[in-house]
């Protein structure tokens, strides 16, 4: 009787850390970060030495890899399993939980992750991902700690946890989902404005890639990054006001027409104003042309008056115009348009980004 | 001995019904579905008659609804509730979960809401709801059934229960401000491009509302309303590739013009292509000038052909054409409008459509 209340106060206790987990998924929506805190968190209630979750290809007919934890986890990345393949691709295929005590004794076992990895596989536990009645993904753990075996207890266990985990991956897919379709949307508008005038094709687009660039090298915020990206795709955005004979001139342009066409930062901003959760990107955009030594436009702010953002943006979107053709002149090559970019450091831009820019350029081979 | 185990068993099945309760979470992003299906699920799990869940206002300092089940639940939602006042203010200024086994017997009880709405409370336990470590709320369930009170087991049980809840809210909260942002990021664009004609300024925001009239008029799928939406935002972006000169030409267009005007739609299909996300909604923005009687362009479908968001746009798009001035003629009255549509029903436009769309005017007082 005793061990019966023991054995029932170690499953509440099990029970409840799994409910403790999913405090884990609050707010988490990167994919990455969210399964490989909740996989930790598996392998610990789980007490296995590794755990991988796997996603379906519906086209491929196969499974891929999208945390793998553990020693060979990295290596193990690589690897696509075809379905109804090993143990992973028969939970695929028949959307049921498996316990595999010991994989020496299972004929579905298939070697060849374990041959590529050096990893020795002893035991598995491995659930079917079901989201909306479809199974998705496969999450497995292997190898109880200890030299055990995992046992029906720790099935039933994983299962219940499948299902936090295959929430989480369906959830954060939403998510991404919907984050790609807002930055892609806005692209392809965007890149519908720039190719009114066909020297200015696909410019916003090379400023994003540009200024993520500089932005990865000075800071890992992923909100920042982000920041970055968005203010990038819609800094030229306002060129929608711009009059077609001014945009697209052939030759240079009046003083008076080149008055307009510097208003365009304002027009961008404006078009960012009423969308309430981009308002914070406004100053970003508004201020991708002042100068260094604030004889700029619009505002004429100086130094680090000038946001952070708006310096980047300033940077890539001067090193895009100088490497591109336009009517008057030919492209400058990227070592000069570089060169000229140091050149003006302190008087048009910052001299440490140009700096983290010219170097990161020289490490990526950017275009 | 007998009744610990039995006490035992019963907390595993509660706690197994509140893991079980997390799969109805998959998938699901709408808040308010999503809400009433938790709680719900809460409902029964703690043997409750009533339940609510409270998002903290953080400007105002108060508390609102954003689910009130029960027998006066619909009366409930009207109110809120100040920072610190009752059990519910009392669980967000403390962040702490409450159990108020009688309120009768409770220094905080408020009896405003039940004065409000002829319901009685006799017992609560209430939770805060954190993400990210900071209280956005609060969940409660009303009144054991049976006429019993609550207890320190339930206080326990719905604790646990609040992290799934607090997720809930959290990830959709995410989810909603993402696709408001994509939305009204485009519609911000749009309008950009709606406004280079000041004669057209506004007109995709009033297209994607007569649209969304027609559209909740014919279908409850919020997929396919959704899909209303975004294709009426869309369906004049290719205007973006439409020179100033015809775009904002003041008198009528010569032939060439119109034949080069009316390759708009195209235009705009061009934009939406390389989104994989919107590949789906391309028909209906490209065939938005179609004719039933197959006199339309750009593909002289005819009839059923046309996609049924399609023959919903063209209405939409005709009627607010004919209500706005023109450079060369005063705008119709929403009735003159009307009858032109019933008057080109079944060669120009869908009849049982225009017929739902005069239906919703009278009922609604469209603009």
């Amino acid at each position: 009787m005793r061990s019966k209340v023991s054995e029932l106060r170690h499953k509440i206790k099990r029970l409840e850390t799994l409910i403790d987990t999913s405090m884990v998924f609050s707010g988490i929506l990167d994919i990455d970060d969210l399964l490989d805190t909740v996989m930790q968190k598996a392998e610990e209630v789980m007490g296995a030495e590794a755990s991988s979750v796997f996603r379906i290809d519906e086209k491929r007919r196969d499974l891929y890899f999208i945390t793998a934890r553990g020693e060979k986890g990295k290596e193990a990345k690589e690897i696509r399993v075809p379905m109804g393949k090993g143990i992973v691709g028969w939970v695929a295929e028949h959307g049921k939980p498996l316990l595999v005590p010991d994989v020496r004794k299972d004929r579905r076992w298939f070697r060849g992750v374990d041959e590529k990895t050096k990893w020795v596989t002893r035991s598995i536990v491995a659930v079917p991902l079901i989201a909306k009645g479809k199974v998705i993904g496969v999450a497995e753990v292997l190898n109880k700690k200890g030299g055990r075996k995992f046992d029906k207890g720790d099935l039933d266990l994983f299962a219940a946890l499948g299902n936090q985990i295959a929430i989480a991956v369906e959830n954060a897919s939403l998510y991404s989902d919907l984050d790609r379709l807002f930055l892609s949307s806005i692209r392809a508008i965007v890149e519908a404005v720039d190719a009114k005038d066909p020297y200015t094709r696909g410019h916003s687009g090379r400023v994003v890639e540009y200024a993520l660039h500089i932005g990865r090298a000075v800071t890992r915020n992923k909100d920042k990054l982000k920041e970055i990206e968005i203010s990038a795709i819609l800094h030229d955005v306002g060129k929608i006001g711009i009059p077609d004979k001014i945009l697209g001139k052939p030759g240079r342009l009046t003083r008076r027409e080149q008055k307009y066409m510097e208003r365009h930062p304002e027009f961008s901003a404006a078009i960012v104003e009423p969308i309430e959760l981009l308002r914070k990107l406004m100053k970003n955009i508004l201020h991708h042309h002042e100068r260094m030594d604030g004889s700029g436009y619009p505002d004429g702010l100086k130094g680090k008056k000038i946001p952070l953002v708006a310096r980047i943006i300033c940077i890539a979107d001067a090193f895009d115009a100088m490497t591109t053709d336009r009517p008057y002149r030919k492209r400058k090559s990227a070592r000069t348009a570089l060169r000229e970019l140091k050149r003006h450091c302190g008087t048009q831009f910052d001299t440490r980004l140009v700096n983290v820019f010219i170097n990161e350029f020289s490490k990526n081979r950017l275009s």
